[in-house]
């Protein structure tokens, strides 16, 4: 379903994205490489791809107009959030322009609804669940907590249908009257939900693929996602424990869900590995992802690129890991203002690269807010650390409170050791 | 000699770069991984930088104006090119600019007699050489070619001082009357004349390190350049037939070098390595520089990201190769247009993509003019490449030929192969 571009000969391919977060900042670096140009639709001025392209259209990714700003001229719309309304996007088909994803393949990264119900009747393997669309709906819990409570104690999971990110929208609920609460708000605010059983989980892994317009995939190895309060705090890739079979099993379901669903672009299954040793999708995401921030520095194609190369219908390129092993860590607001409060985000920066050399840092340029994702570090790891890839992760994990918080949780004395290194420089530039 | 930031806590840190090349273009890439804004000094809207980075000044580098419009506010002033006048620079630094590498240190990358004095003064070794002024000087030549013929039959190049670049102002002479023609030529324009000795050479090397404005130097594996009609077509990393105590020295001479002069920044010395195994100083570089472009794919540490690092006077990063060797190629504007002219750059980049997806491609989206650099690529061999790296220059010559020319001078028939490709991707599908 190849949309011919009517740019005329010699003239770069230009790039709409919707969103001027990190995913565009960081797709604009892969663009530059490619000779193409991005111009995104950022909500305003400092967003973070906002700050580093100069053709940028200021606009919400809910007005129709803003959308059409963005989209004139450009060989492909695509996004760095999957939070634009279908129906508008429908309207920018009708005009012609070509949207990657298309608009009813996204909606399975918008609606969990959606999703869920085309994967169990794909035949995939998803976790149980039930879903609420009023609250004259709630007895439905009832009798699902006791349809599982032959299995396990309904241990269960309470999510809005639509609109999560980050772990919100999504609640863990400690018993039956919780859930019903939970589900509750969300029903009252018309918001659908979706009840589904709590698995005993092994690891949390995610699958990411790319699949072109012309139909072409190509897996990376699969990883495995550590979450924190429903964030992702690391990626260690490949997955360290996960057994090769099931690792090309999940390669193989991601590829073959592009394919039935007909994604364009980087798609992100993010799967649940139960303790007896089964694969369950969990999510859906059809952009460049934080499972694959990694790649940037630890494969031969980032995801960035091969999502350009993807929606722009190119071959695609090599996935292969150009690290025995790769950890991801996402660098995150911190709850209390840094410790050294007189400290910025650049001068953390100056002291972990001295700790450091070999971390590789991306920053965001986003204002340091709780919670919030302002960067990410990856490190490349040795054949030793793939077999046991503890220390790596906590190598990581310093590093990346250190750049939230200005604190080294193991009471690395950073001004000491400066100055050592003050000394044995000065003794290196003598000899 | 840190010169203390003015810069509020809490915002990114902000480089000028003087010219809008290829190499602004790719620093702005770097840039936006550590979260640091980029200013470019650009003659044009479409140079390379100009186009992907949205802090501008469109100026010259020989106005003291534009220098300063560009420099103000500015963490520090750096440089693309090496090409501005020093008593600009001087100017600059007496209004508080930090400018790195210092002017009277960028001296030496900018006058070849200049920097030729000096490294002799310095006890390096350089080729044999005598300079002439004026037209009144042109018998030292016939002394200096005496002096030589000892040794060989008197083989010698003519250099004018200044300004030459990518093979421009270096003449190969085929006798004395020839090099007393080319002298003339310079010396009636007014362009001092460098003539030195030619040498046997076993191979040109690069020896690029980095050195912060603290002192902290770092050296990434020497290279062996290839060149052709005076312009670089190809760097191996490392240099595979360079014996291991060479290439030790090659780097320990770029670290001294960078300490004695004070360079801040990326800086190349390009080397001979003649016959009889020794190493000359050719010429130097101070700045980003085309035998550092692998290190984008093949090292922890780009030369861009560490040319940021070394101006900003933060700790140097990693420069340790990630892969046994890389490749780099330039893609060179064809000399003849296209053979098949219908072809865009982007049509070809295609192409590529489909014969070799572990291409790593780097394009500069300038006009594609006979014999300029528009792009380049990075492959990654493994240790059998290392050992005989013939099979994976001439497949990285094979892309970069195609890029320029849109043939394949193997005879493959990119048409036939895309037809075989189709056939089998739809039968993968069908599985």
């Amino acid at each position: 379903m190849a949309v011919p571009s009517t740019r005329p000969p010699g003239v770069a391919p230009l790039v709409a994205m919707v969103g001027g977060g990190q995913l565009a900042r960081m797709t604009h670096q892969a663009a530059i490489a490619l000779g193409q140009n991005l111009r995104v639709l950022a909500t305003a001025a400092d967003e973070p791809a906002a700050q580093v392209t100069p053709d940028v259209v200021i606009g919400s990714h809910t007005d129709l107009e803003d959308l059409r700003r963005v989209a004139t001229g450009a060989d492909v719309l695509t996004f760095d959030h999957e939070h634009v309304p279908t129906e508008l996007l429908d309207k920018l088909v009708a005009d012609g322009i070509n949207v990657a994803p298309p608009p009813h393949v996204l909606l399975h990264a918008q609606d969990k609804l959606v999703m869920r119900r085309r994967l169990a009747a794909l035949g995939a393997a998803v976790p149980r669940f039930v879903a609420l669309d009023s609250v004259d709906d709630l007895a439905e819990i009832d009798a699902f907590a006791q349809r599982l409570a032959g299995s396990k104690d309904a241990s269960m999971v309470v999510k809005a249908v639509r609109g999560g990110y980050d772990g919100q929208g999504v609640r863990m609920v400690r018993d039956l009257a919780h859930a019903r609460e939970i589900a509750v708000g969300y029903l009252a605010d018309g918001m659908p939900v979706l009840v589904e059983e709590r698995l005993e989980l092994r690891s949390e892994l995610s699958a990411l693929v790319a699949r072109s317009t012309f139909g072409q995939g190509a897996a990376w190895p699969v990883v495995e996602t550590v979450q924190r309060d429903g964030i992702c705090v690391s990626v260690v890739a490949p997955a360290p424990t996960l057994a090769d079979d099931l690792a090309v099993a999940a390669q193989r379901l991601a590829l073959w869900l592009a394919a039935e669903l007909g994604v364009v672009g980087v798609f992100a299954v993010e799967l649940f590995e139960t303790t007896d040793g089964a694969l369950l999708v969990n999510e859906l995401a059809m952009r460049p992802h934080n499972s694959g921030h990694w790649t940037m520095d630890g494969a031969r194609t980032s995801q960035f690129e091969q999502h350009l190369r993807a929606v722009l219908d190119y071959p695609l390129g090599e996935t292969a890991a150009t690290a025995p092993v790769t950890v991801m860590v996402n660098v995150l607001g911190a709850l209390q203002p840094p410790a050294l409060s007189a400290m910025t985000m650049d001068e953390r920066l100056h002291h972990l690269f001295a700790r450091m050399p070999d971390a590789r840092v991306h920053l965001y340029d986003k204002a340091e807010r709780p919670g919030r994702k302002v960067g990410h570090i990856n490190f490349r790891g040795t054949d030793k650390d793939l077999k046991d890839p503890t220390k790596l992760r906590e190598r990581a994990e310093l590093a990346a409170h250190w750049l939230s918080h200005g604190q080294w949780t193991d009471g690395w004395d950073s001004h000491r050791a400066s100055d050592d290194k003050e000394r044995s420089d000065k003794e290196e530039r003598r000899t």
